[in-house]
């Protein structure tokens, strides 16, 4: 019998109405491999509803094509103003109906958390994790764009992070 | 041959976490039937998620009762503050996703539109709004719960303004 460490598979999200960053990665708990990541954009020129409506739809296609077992959002206290915040707020909520729908757990991680998670430091900057995603998952480049690198690094908070939170 | 008016069926609805108030009505463009009213709940013990998706599907299921023509929803411009805007940003997501679902179109309204098209005032209180929803639908009390009553006045709002929020 081999006692190989269980693979788990882990979305990370960073949600907005423009553009909605994902990324998937596997790990053991000690290795951490991207298996796809990318931003689910909708058109400005769009109503509200039918931009709410695509990145529900294109949410759920992508979930279908990974055997996810956890997901992960920023727990999001503060936003430049209120009217963003409910614009946000919208996307958030749509993004987290959709994961559910598809009976992953989420999880909600704190900002500082992620950063902590992927860099050892709580306050780093947008380009010292964007560093550290690279590192971790072996990549050459940083993952473009910046939101979907963003959702890499929560994807990686939350595999690591996972079982303390759920616990 | 009869030159009956034709009658048009509008939901109003007042998003949020823990209560989003619904009211749908009937009307020929002079009279104005109440058809339903109530409020969807969702338990504080809840996770998000599934206060989210206990939303999704109590509204989906209100929806396929009644052959709904238009929707209408309050254009929110500031909360108490960002954290309670982001809260229900996402109930008004998901709202308006279940809404877009079933293939029915959103007007946005703006709260001093619906006190106007209700009580002729744009800065009327809520007892004054309950006062005349009670007055338009011929009902015996103000409905209850408040985001029933409110979502009363959307509808009505929506259905007399309808046609000049389309054009």
């Amino acid at each position: 019998m081999t006692n190989k460490p269980e693979k788990k598979i882990t979305l990370g999200l960073d949600p907005g109405i423009a553009d909605t960053g994902y990324g998937i990665i596997e790990s053991d708990g000690y290795k951490f491999t991207m298996l796809t990541c990318g931003s689910i954009k909708t058109a400005a020129d769009l109503s509200l509803p039918d931009r709410l409506y695509i990145l529900h739809e294109e949410l759920s296609s992508i979930l279908k094509n990974y055997n996810i077992n956890l997901a992960g959002i920023e727990e999001l206290f503060f936003s430049r103003n209120v009217s963003s915040a409910i614009k946000v707020g919208q996307a958030r909520g749509v993004s987290m109906l959709t994961i559910r729908q598809a009976n992953i757990q989420i999880i909600e991680v704190k900002p500082n958390h992620v950063k902590q998670a992927v860099t050892g430091v709580g306050n780093a900057d947008k380009k010292q994790v964007g560093e550290m995603v690279k590192n971790i998952l072996k990549l050459k480049e940083i993952p473009k764009p910046d939101d979907a690198a963003d959702a890499l690094a929560i994807a990686i908070a939350v595999s690591q992070l996972g079982e303390k939170y759920l616990s």
